[in-house]
């Protein structure tokens, strides 16, 4: 059962993603017809950098439901139940995540806590642990299928399986789903976990959507200052309160 | 107000669809990751075909959620702003429509159902409305702009725009919101201007992807009977009731 | 073919919706199950009072997702088609509306805007076309009857009905998505008449829920601040930009 | 660590269910206004069983979006991890589930799948392990307290925890995605602990509601044959393809 890294591969993407919001935000103010447009946007006879400063405008008043025509489809490995429980929260997007009931797990990986990792005490301890996951596993497996349960054995012995049981998933969101994403989970309140994931998705979408994703991140990226509440700010960014009062 | 005909292009669709599908169902029930399969998908060391009977076997079955990875976006015109009403009553979808707050309708377009352009008295009371709407819109306006109300005057007057009047809309859905569009909207029981609409779609859905669509169409084409109650089946395949009483 | 006054009636809420979100929030963070607290939570052994600001102090740090388990059902007359067609928009919500293609609209009634109805000029030219639609709509009627179109007479006949034309609708929409509802709706940019409904939908439940409506509104009405850009901005709230120069 | 048992409360429903799905049914194709229906709907001068009636002739038909304005609101606890993850898939509703991140798992209780309670030895190597689980956990905590990662010791510590522990969870749908729910989980395919838990829902819900929910259940309960591939029918009704050549 060794320890698994995590690993995100962007599998495919909606070609030609400035040209597709900029004709979408385009459809709804112009008497013409976009698909007329569109071959004009593909050559550059209207130029990239006129269709970014428009839509990065556009995004800044919070108009944003014409992002949502562009998809992003990621290929994650390397995070755990506990991480995967809480992307799948997420409901405006599509998952195809690896089953436990049909795949054995003899070779369990697992994810390792940063934390945990650095105090050799938490890591032997933490490791010892994974063994005796392993042998529970092994050994209801076989008692199980020694009573004749051999179909339902995964399915079973997988209780058995801890919340670090490393995991694999393909997600597909659109860009406002992602933004809204990103919201949340690049915030330092979030789980340690998925902010490492959600780090990496924005790192990758900003190389490919720059236009859009350059506005991306938890929200006092966005907002210029902090919205939690006092207790919870991280002091990157002020509060609200905080940037008022200092001026 | 010259009349309009209905005009569909696709913008954008998920590049490597199959192999996106495919990827995402291996996903559920393989032990590796799937961005290590994807080569092989792309090269065809894993052959097209095979995907592509694989796909279909597994949504013959019923279980559908990995084809919502792959997006396809239309740009559509020459429809009715009473066919843009039933379709944006679909959810699982991203919509951007011409607005008539913002568009001026002075040379406003319009739909004739076609049951009133056969009917050569139907067609000439309808163009004759058409010129009266023009003239009411073109008034209101003028009276608006000379009250003061210049900036609100397209938003008031379009209240006299009727039913008719043409809109352009950008759609985009996921192979299984789609699948469900044309479940409800070929089936003979629809409209006929948003069948019309989702038949042509259906056409370009089946080019692009056959694996997917094949199976596509209204509910009788998928089940092999119509699931309706008996007096609004068209006749076109038996009803369930019939079908089993028949053999 | 009358005029018609917006009404807006609430059918139907999730009984005890205080205790309900308290309950939701709490189970989040609880040892405990909410269904043992439930009792303590409706008889005011845990008080009222308390469930409410510890509602409100949740909300005003921006985690809402518990306040999707109270819905809320209205059912309206007296809106237009543009109206209804801008509404079904959200989609995080259920909707059954009066449908043109079968109640027949003889005795349509319709929305007349405000600005048009204090220009007696205008308000003439405007029922003077309704009275051209009422003419056309029984015109066309009668022709596709007499061509043996009866059954899909009103299908077709309702191409020429107009945007103001009224419709009806049930609406259920859940808190959170209200609350999204009321941030676009209730601002200033809105429509005249999306938002006259809106604000009419707060009323009601800023009295069934203050705990949580209370914090309902335009976006600014929560922020302090206008988040739209400078040129849209009505003055009512100043910019986030004015609100940090001004100190 | 002790063992724990299913339990679902509801905590609320839409009050007058029945009513409000007739009102919306009828708003669709009435000329009148469903809110001045109402009172003859509460108070039975529309008679009950004449609503009930023409709910379920509607349902039959497969048209289902009505009774969407109906929500259920359940409380459940005794389901494991494994189990939450598979519910929280579902995407159209609402939830609020015990954090693992907040709340210390000292006490940790879990959920012994039936097949390995019913071999001794496999409970007794189960339960052998659960006190493992509570050892590892004791002792990450301890570890990771004394490091002075006090305020995270909870979050990185669950790691350790099993698929079989025991969460708690406050479940919002509405009648249209509970059917979807039921035609899924009440299937023998789904997972036994979900099933078991979708029954007990179904059971609540037909109680609640019958005239909706007398049609609940797994997809061969609504269509009278398995829509499953032959190799997956678990033989309780024919597949569609022996419902028809068997006459």
């Amino acid at each position: 059962m060794p320890e698994k890294e995590l690993r995100i591969e962007l599998l495919s993407t909606t070609p030609n993603p400035l040209e597709l919001v900029y004709a979408a935000f385009r459809q709804c103010y112009h008497a013409g017809f976009v698909a007329d447009m569109w071959p004009k946007l593909l050559s550059g006879e209207i130029e990239k950098d006129k269709q970014a400063a428009f839509v990065s405008a556009v995004l800044e008043s919070g108009h944003d439901s014409p992002i949502e025509h562009v998809n992003f489809t990621f290929a994650v490995e390397g995070i755990s139940r506990a991480c995967s429980h809480q992307i799948v929260r997420h409901r405006i997007a599509s998952y195809s995540q690896q089953s436990q009931r049909y795949v054995a797990e003899n070779d369990m990986d697992f994810i390792i806590p940063p934390a945990i990792k650095k105090i050799p005490e938490a890591r032997a301890r933490f490791e010892k642990f994974m063994d005796e996951v392993g042998s529970a596993y092994k050994d209801l497996r076989e008692i199980l299928v020694a009573a004749g349960r051999e179909s339902k054995a995964n399915e079973d012995a997988r209780f058995v399986l801890p919340q670090a049981a490393e995991t694999k998933i393909v997600i597909t969101m659109n860009c406002r789903s992602l933004m809204h994403f990103f919201n949340l989970r690049c915030c330092l309140r979030a789980q340690w976990e998925v902010r490492a994931m959600a780090d990496k998705m924005l790192e990758i979408c900003k190389e490919e959507l720059p236009a859009i994703f350059r506005h991306g991140g938890a929200r006092c990226e966005q907002l210029g200052y902090c919205p939690e509440a006092d207790r919870f700010a991280c002091g990157r960014y002020p509060t609200l309160k905080e940037l008022t009062e200092k001026k």
